[in-house]
């Protein structure tokens, strides 16, 4: 195997990442409200820190959770990872 | 600053790599069909080489290519990474 290319560990990280979450507890295949409460406070403690709403995270988990089955899984985990990256990216762009 | 988190840095990287092809010619916020192939055949090479139809990367730009301008903006990108992660999470899944 040749080294991946920085495209491919991306998207090895991401799905090590969403696997790492969802084994926690119940189905491995998706994240439970704790999961997702727990990845965000691990993985994306810099957002979730500046947060004083505490509502913000539910109001979050409600709105990924596309098909409201009450858990988060890997395509809706992409919507979140996708949506911060446009914000990220689109900020960049106006601060040019 | 505190070291980034693997999610961190993969959406760091998302931006890092989009931008690096985006800005190649023309509109720097989006790849033109030319940046796109460049894009597969080096980030994804390990996709595309397998791929014997050549009109196979075509028609994944006009899929992806949402509001059809021609060009793939960073949410369109996103879209791609994201169905390559799907697939692959699906073929892991599936192995099980």
């Amino acid at each position: 195997m040749s080294k991946p290319t920085e495209t491919e560990r991306c998207i090895e990280s991401l799905i090590a990442v969403f696997q790492k979450f969802a084994g926690n507890d119940g189905n491995r295949s998706k994240l439970s409200k704790t999961e997702f409460l727990k990845f965000m406070n691990t993985e994306l403690a810099a957002f979730t820190k500046h947060q004083r709403d505490p509502g913000v995270l539910d109001r979050m988990m409600k709105k990924l959770d596309l098909n409201a089955d009450g858990q988060l899984d890997f395509q809706e985990f992409l919507n979140l990872i996708g949506g911060i990256a446009v914000a990220c990216h689109e900020s960049f762009l106006a601060q040019k």
